[in-house]
Order: C-alpha cells, then sequence, then structure tokens
C-alpha cells in the first residue's frame, strides 16, 4: 500500500506547528508557539447549564440524524449579529454550519478549484489555509501583506497574469502577522478584483478580539458578489466544539451544500443545539469583552517587553486585535537558528516557514500572547531576548 | 459565479433521499424512506449525565482544541472492541475517529484516488458512499450483490479489467439491500482481490444490529493489510454526535490522518468525551440488546405483512438484522411508478435508483424498519399493498 496514495498527497505539508507542540507538552517550557485561545476564558458552566437544558428539553431532536446546512435558528443568530455588528445583510439561507472554519476552506477548494488554477494566498499566511487548499494541488499566487494590508502593485500584476479563482485573505489581525488591512487598502484591493472570476475569501476568527483602534468594514461591503465570509466561534465560545461557518452567494451555498453532504452529512447536531442556547441565554458580547480585555493586556506586555529588551534590529507588528504578533529579524538571521537556540533555553514560537507557500529560509517568526499571562510574558521575552543578543552577537 | 466552479461537481447527484424526505415530513405520510435509528432508544438521560460529569471533571480540557486522530481513550475503547466482540486485534494508533463513517469516505477517497481511477462499488449499493466518492471522479465499476453477497465470477472481471483502486462494501445487513456476505463468500471474494493494488474498505455500521442468525468474520481475517474497517456510533448510540472511525494499516492511517487535519483539524472534542464517560458508565451491549430487539420485531412484522399482503411477483430480502429490506417488482413495473402511486395513499419509500452509479430505471426498492412499529407497519404496509395490485393490475 506504501507507494500508491492520490498524487494530491505528494505535496501537502504536515502540519509544522503539531510538531512543534510536542516540545511544548514539556512542562517547564514557556510557549508562544501555540495558536490555542485562552481556556481561562471557556464558560463552562453556562455551557454546562445550555447542554443540561437541551438534553431535557430538546430530547432526541438534538440526537438525531440532521440537514447538512446546520441549525436554522443558529444561522439565524449568525446573520442578526452580521446586522447589528457590521451593518452586514445576510439571508440564514446563504449560510452553512461548518465543522470549524477549517472545514470551510477544504469545501471551498472542492467546489472551487480545478488542479493547478491560481490562489491568491496572503505572504506570510494562514498555515491551515495553505494546508487545506494544498490537497486540490493549486498553484500558489503568493502576495505580500505589509502593516496596512495586502501589496496592491504585486496583487494587481498577479491578477492579471494568473487570472486566480480564489483569493485568501484574514483582513482583522492577520494570522501569522497580527496586522489589518485598512480602509484605503482594502477599497484599493477591491477594485482590482472586482469583475474579475476571483471568489475572496474573507476568513475573521479573530475580529471580534479588537483590543485597540476601531473596526475598518468588512469586504463584503465593497464586493457583496464576490465576497465568502468565513466565521468561527473557537476565539469567542470554544474551538472544541468544532463550529464555523461559511456565508456565500446562493449558487455557491448550493454547491458547497452538495460537498458537505457528500464530506460528513452534517455538523455535529448537539453542540449546535448547545451552543445555541448558550448565546440565547447569555450575552455573547459581554463574554468578548472579558477576553479581549485579557489580550490586550497581554499583547500589550509583550510589545513592552520586546521593546525593552529585544536588541536592535529585530522588529515586530503592533496588533490592534487577535491573537498573534510577527517578528522580523535583521538581515542574514535565520528564525529557525532562532528557534534552536531558545528551546535551549526552554521558550518556543513558530519560525516563519510554514506560512509561506514556497520554500524560504525565513528571518520571521510568529508569537502567541493569548495564552500566556503577563509574568510569563516577561520571563518569556527575557529569554527570548539573550537568545537574541546570543545570534546577534555571535 | 454561477458558471464556474470545480469539474468535479458536475457529476455529483444531489441527494434522492433528502429531497424525498421532503414529502414525508408531512404529519399523516407514513415512511419507510427514512435511513434514520429509532430515537425511542437514544440514551438521552445517561448521556445528559455523561455530558454533566465531563463538564464538572475534564473543565477546559473537552472543550480546547485538540489532536487530529481522536480522543486517545474512545480509540482504545474502539480497539478493545474490536478484540473482545470480534477477536480483531488492531492498535489505537491505526484508528482516527471522523465526524461519523461519511467523513471516512471522503478521507479515504482523497487518500487514495486520483481521477478516473477505478471503484468497485456494489449493486445496488449505499448512496452516501456513491456521492462521496463521486466529487473525486471515479470510473465506477458496479458489482451485483446477491443474497449471499458479491457476485464473485463479475468481481473477478472487474478487478482483471479495471484495475480498481478501492472497493467498498456493506457486508453485514448491507444499505440498502439488507444482505450479509455468507463465509464462503467473503473467502471468495477475498481470494480474488489478495495480493492486488486494492484496498477492500468494510463499511460494517450495523454490524452490532443482528437479530437472527450468527455472524459472520470480517474480512479484517482474511485480508488484514488490504482491509480498512469503517465503524460508527450513529446506530448504537446516537447519530447526532457524528462519531465513526477508520481502522487502516499505519502507512494508509498517516495519510488519512494529514487528510483529516486539513479537512478540519479534528472532530469534535466535546462530545468524543461525553461519549467516552457514556461508554464507561454504561454497559453498550445492554444498550443494543433493547435496539435489536426492537428492530428485529418490527423486521418480522414487515416481512410478515409483505408475505400476507404483497401480490405475487413482488419479492423482498429477509435480513438479519440492520435497518432496511430490498424489494423487487415483476419485469416490466418500475418504482418510480409504485412511488408515486404510494404518495396519494400517504406512504413512502426509496425507489432504488439512488442505489446505482449508473442511470436505471429501477424494479428495486428499499423499506427501513427501524422506525416505524408495527401496528404503522401493517398499516404503511398494506396501502402499499393496494398501490401495488393498482399497478399489477393495470
Amino acid at each position: 500500500m506504501n507507494d500508491h496514495f492520490a498524487d494530491r498527497m505528494h505535496d501537502v505539508p504536515r502540519s509544522f506547528i503539531r510538531e512543534i507542540l510536542k516540545v511544548t507538552l514539556e512542562p517547564d517550557i514557556i510557549s508562544f508557539a501555540g495558536g490555542l485561545p485562552n481556556r481561562a476564558f471557556f464558560p463552562i458552566e453556562p455551557l454546562r447549564i445550555a447542554a443540561d437544558k437541551v438534553f431535557r428539553e430538546k430530547g432526541g431532536d438534538c440526537l438525531q440524524y440532521s440537514n447538512s446546512e446546520g441549525l436554522v435558528e443558529l444561522r439565524g443568530y449568525i446573520a442578526r449579529r452580521y446586522k447589528q455588528s457590521q451593518g452586514i445583510t445576510v439571508a440564514p439561507e446563504q449560510i452553512l454550519i461548518t465543522n470549524g472554519s477549517q472545514q470551510a476552506l477544504d469545501l471551498l477548494a472542492k467546489v472551487l478549484l480545478n488542479d493547478g488554477e491560481s490562489v491568491v494566498m496572503e505572504e506570510p499566511g494562514y498555515l491551515g489555509a495553505i494546508q487545506a487548499l494544498s490537497l486540490y494541488r493549486p498553484r500558489f499566487a503568493p502576495v505580500a501583506v505589509h502593516r496596512e494590508g495586502m501589496d496592491c502593485a504585486q496583487l494587481a500584476e498577479v491578477v492579471e497574469r494568473n487570472k486566480p479563482r480564489l483569493m485568501y485573505t484574514v483582513p482583522n489581525f492577520q494570522n501569522p502577522s497580527g496586522i489589518t488591512y485598512d480602509a484605503d487598502n482594502r477599497r484599493a484591493v477591491a477594485e482590482i478584483i472586482s469583475q474579475r472570476e476571483v471568489v475572496l475569501v474573507e476568513d475573521d476568527p479573530y475580529g471580534d478580539l479588537r483590543f485597540s483602534g476601531s473596526a475598518v468594514p468588512s469586504f463584503y461591503h465593497l464586493l457583496p458578489e464576490q465576497t465568502v465570509l468565513l466565521g468561527s466561534f473557537s476565539k469567542t465560545v470554544v474551538p472544541g466544539f468544532r463550529l464555523g461557518w461559511i456565508v456565500a452567494p446562493v449558487e455557491l451555498h448550493e454547491k458547497l451544500l452538495i460537498a458537505k453532504q457528500a464530506a460528513d452529512l452534517h455538523t455535529c447536531n448537539f453542540t449546535q443545539y448547545v451552543l445555541l442556547q448558550f448565546l440565547t441565554d447569555n450575552d455573547l458580547d459581554h463574554h468578548i469583552a472579558a477576553i479581549v480585555g485579557a489580550y490586550g493586556r497581554q499583547c500589550r506586555a509583550m510589545v513592552a517587553a520586546i521593546d525593552r529588551m529585544f536588541p536592535a534590529g529585530v522588529t515586530c507588528t503592533r496588533p490592534d486585535g487577535g491573537m498573534f504578533l510577527w517578528g522580523t529579524l535583521p538581515e542574514g538571521l535565520r528564525a529557525m537558528d532562532l528557534f534552536e537556540r531558545a528551546v535551549t533555553r526552554r521558550v518556543v514560537f513558530v519560525p516563519g516557514e510554514p506560512f509561506y507557500t514556497r520554500p524560504v529560509s525565513s528571518a520571521t517568526f510568529r508569537l502567541n500572547f493569548s495564552c500566556v499571562d503577563e509574568p510569563v510574558i516577561e520571563e518569556g521575552i527575557g529569554r527570548l531576548a539573550e537568545a537574541l543578543k546570543e545570534m546577534i552577537e555571535g
């Protein structure tokens, strides 16, 4: 059986983070490597109460096979929230509940991509998206993201030359870089791809986690016909329920629904009911405010520690939300070297490599601040600073 | 966006059953069309207690991101159960937890099939498998199943001619036909495909639901290197949790794991914990015995009513387990005609068409007996008998 797998399996990267996380399980290690929400904010007791209610009131309904679209009341909640928080009008009929937004990526690629078709991917970009899309053998067209958003000169060139079918973006507090596309950048991006046969995916798992600055309007306002919105309850409620969604134009929704049905019939019914009950009985924004408060403090502590301790020449982004910031080493240094030195000092992070669609020897690295409190940040950044000084001073 | 989807979407059948189920939602209809387990046997209260315990004892663990393989203790339970109930030795490391066994089909096709490669499919065969595999654009090689199992002459020819890469079987109480491959048939099948580059998928969602006769050994005993086992808790506990699994040789398991991770990171963590708690605190076999008792009574009632009321020339299978039986009309009659007449008498079933990989005008039909009690069976079969008589007598 050994050497006889489908061609699509040949060039899928095995998750780099997965490998790294093995190191981080050792007890004395300080990890800035994870991409996990902070479990201290999981609403365990409210979810327990919600689950109990669902068992008692929904009996068999919550445990039987269900439809592939997802619970209609949950889709209604999501539609209302788009309206209230972003002024976006979508119908519940445009929403498909998925096993986390990772599944949304798989379904979109399945429905939209033939082998070798071109996909615009942020550089650096979310490695889970790179992995999911890789299985459909696209030609990746990486476009750099900078502090203010996507590199529009590069995008215009790529769109003209490659005729991409799909374009993947995380415009708010991007994973891995933490940057946010500003309003001008979004308008410029929309202008470049408007009227083209490209579907713009706006993946927004972190949008609610803003701790400074003010919200920037979604691409949906600019290109409603071409934009697909991905959302998730993983960062705002819990990731273990695996509940995300896709908002798509009706014709695309129909195709996604067929793919969803073929892929796994439907998303777990029980957790959809429990989440809906939780959302009905609790104020999600109040809950999110607590998360945002903590992540904001932790991000500020990390940025301050970096400013204070990292040697000159190492630069970092200053996120307004989300869970990550992105560092860049001085010319000529490699993040993998830093990683090796860091491990011996019992601190880890993710070197930039897996966030690129092509082999690079990267000077960049991702730091997570959602799961570490201020004293640990202080200690961990201190250890990293020592490793950096050792590298730079030779 | 209308006319620009991936080629793989062109020939996927939209679920026929899904369309039919819309009719069955009307309140006065008797439905033999569904494929649902009977919700009267959902262990709601034991699951409620298990969930409560999990929330209290596992805190954040059950709600955080988790590994792609699935909960190791649940995989251990599954491995022990294979040993105890079937004498099959598998390691937990060979088991991957999936979102129902439907996802197992998607992952297997993704990992094993290039466009146009050949797949042996039972005829008639499980429509969910036909749908899942269709998205990978295989060349289907249908092989007839009869009362004793697969048509081995046809299989031998297909294997020689088509060099299939995958072979899909439901050897116990097959969906849709209700038949079981007997031991001789399994040996003959194994001999034909032994040493060939074909992966034999033994999908066994109904194996525990035997109400007469005795168990027939799994293909795994005959071809351990080539057999992939699919299992599910949907028919024995609840389908709404979406918990199934794949047992595969280690090299294939590794590839499936990469595909799983790309597809949705991991299966819902919380329901895995709740199910494990339920299985720890309750006797699954005791629970299954109650289901089997009812399904057996209902199957016997359906067979008896058919024997008594259906006109001569209409034949039906006599299942030893599972949830379905399969009827065949006399030469020249079509199940779609029967369906139309049946709907006017407020009784429905699934005409044979969607269980074939090629367009047929089928004389066959599937009847489900798991969700209807004896008086309803009597009434519904009576209505069907009237429709049949009307058709046959012109």
